[in-house]
């Protein structure tokens, strides 16, 4: 199964990426320093739009940059492009090859801004078009549903966080992500065990917030194209505005919830859904006082610092909607209706 | 029925705002030329996020307005708020109460940026705390469901992307914007009637594009508020790219699809849908060959400017919404699980 072994794919993956680029995060980093731009223009669709919702809160909390997600069709419909003056532009594409990224990058150019593209390929027109590109070292990707290039283009946006901030605790703790993914891959037994559960589950929400408001965003994608449920995402405060009244007994919620600063506000959610709403918990995360929430607990290892959690907990959500594509019957090679490049116009 | 009532006062709403604010339209406008900020960061919650997702396309193509939308917990949960330097802070928030709105703007004028406030409480926390306010003037709104103050949200960023370009066009546009919403209340029994065709559907997908995609998130907001069933939101772009997986013979999708630039996008997506999915199809259009895809048409009125077409479609969705609340015998007053001010922190 080449999905399973892409998944397990990610500790060399992601040792790679940071042993051969991180000269190229360096120099990335004072480039950006020298030009020292208002705010991100990021563009991306699909899961790698996931990694930029990353960005979104890891430059901001941990690089005082303000990131906007660009809306491409802005430039490929309505062809009116913002004005980008002092903006870093970045886009995000395993393939290099989506022609609306390419012609964000472009326009960014054109208007005199920095640009910067991560992608797995180098010689693609997306990094072709860039001043400035991090190739993410995954390898080719064969397996249509991502997985491997998601962690390492999360890598790549926390290699260039630790760059600028020049950190070198920042640093180490990166250097141990690896063998974190490990841990969590150790637990593909038991998390093939408890997808059988889930066997005739066709909807479901799924929460995060904060840094991994991401990982929600990128367990539900895999959730959709792998096994065909209805699967939304949301952060735990957008979730309880009104959306939780969709939520009855027996209602299956997916949750991220590690801890950090924003622990408590998930572990407050998820005791109203068991108790109040007596809704069926799916999580991740490394509390007891969260796992034991769950009927199906997720135990991350100890020890992750928030900001990387997002790299940690996906892999663990990868498995489950790899386990679960198969309790279904379904084809983990061949999902039903996408193509392994992005060709929006 | 208040809520209702509020859908139906819609048109004199919009009107009052039109003529009462255009000066304080033009006031901001004048401000914000000669301030030059190079982007904006809008924050806001639930409904009043949909209203900034409209001014996010909206600002970007017709004033070349790059926005990034702020994650409030950065502010609240990690404390780590981005550089705000030559941003304008925009706040939209009915009732001006959130605290986590009210510290994005009062982050913002710590950083000695231009703040604006657009509000339904011109003496709310909110206002008081921004340089600018546009009170949006929709009058006490007592249901918990959010009708009346969404539309005025969305024409007060309209009348601000107009005073922005100070185009007589545009403000005639603005004008006709009452009657082409008084046009669709007159569908409100056509709408009763083909809503009980979905008295059992417990999910769907709800899909739109550019301006547009604002209309698809706040249609499936209130969807999922009130009639308690799973509605997802999409632009048709993400939703070929994977999710479109989920759709089998008879699975629900609303579309809102007029015409405009992004339309042939959009009707290539309903006549897949339709002929190689067999979706059953709800579609918001003014376009007869998306009309006729769909199982459920509602017509808009003819001659929309594409850039005015979310203030007129969401009343359909919201007429859709109240009448499907009724089928399913559910109460469109107390909806379950949400009250009327967000107060997250």
């Amino acid at each position: 199964m080449t999905l399973h072994t892409e998944i397990l794919e990610q500790p060399e993956c992601l040792a790679r990426l940071l042993e051969d680029g991180r000269v190229e995060a360096e120099r990335i980093a004072a480039a950006i320093r020298s030009r020292a731009p208002r705010f991100v223009f990021l563009a991306a669709r699909g899961t790698s739009d996931n990694a930029g919702r990353y960005a979104n809160y890891l430059w901001g909390a941990q690089n005082g940059l303000p990131l906007a997600l660009a809306t491409p069709s802005l430039f490929t419909y309505y062809c009116q492009p913002p004005q980008l003056k002092d903006a870093l532009v970045v886009g995000v594409s395993q393939s290099g090859k989506s022609p609306d990224i390419v012609s964000v990058i472009e326009e960014g150019r054109r208007q005199g801004c920095l640009t910067l593209s991560i992608t797995n390929a180098p010689a693609s027109p997306l990094a072709q078009a860039s001043d400035l590109v991090l190739d993410i070292r995954a390898g080719e990707e064969k397996a249509v549903a991502a997985t491997k290039t998601y962690t390492t283009e999360l890598m790549a946006i926390a290699m260039i966080s630790a760059a600028l901030r020049g950190d070198k605790t920042l640093w180490r703790d990166l250097g141990r992500a690896p063998r974190w993914v490990e841990a969590v891959l150790k637990l593909d037994g038991q998390i093939g065990q408890l997808a059988e559960r889930y066997r005739y589950m066709n909807l479901c929400v799924v929460l995060g917030r904060g840094f991994n408001y991401a990982t929600a965003f990128e367990w539900a994608l895999k959730l959709k194209e792998l096994t065909y449920i209805i699967a939304e995402p949301y952060s735990s405060a957008d979730f309880q505005h009104g959306p939780i009244a969709m939520v009855e007994g027996g209602f299956p919620v997916m949750a991220v919830a590690p801890q950090g600063k924003v622990f408590d506000s998930m572990l407050g959610m998820l005791g109203r859904l068991r108790k109040e709403h007596n809704a069926e918990l799916v999580v991740i995360s490394d509390a007891p006082e969260a796992l034991s929430l769950a009927q199906s607990p997720i135990r991350l290892p100890a020890g992750i610092p928030e900001w990387l959690t997002p790299l940690v907990a996906i892999v663990a959500g990868q498995l489950f909607a790899y386990h679960l594509t198969r309790a279904k019957g379904y084809d983990t090679e061949k999902p039903r209706s996408i193509g392994k490049i992005t060709e929006t116009h």
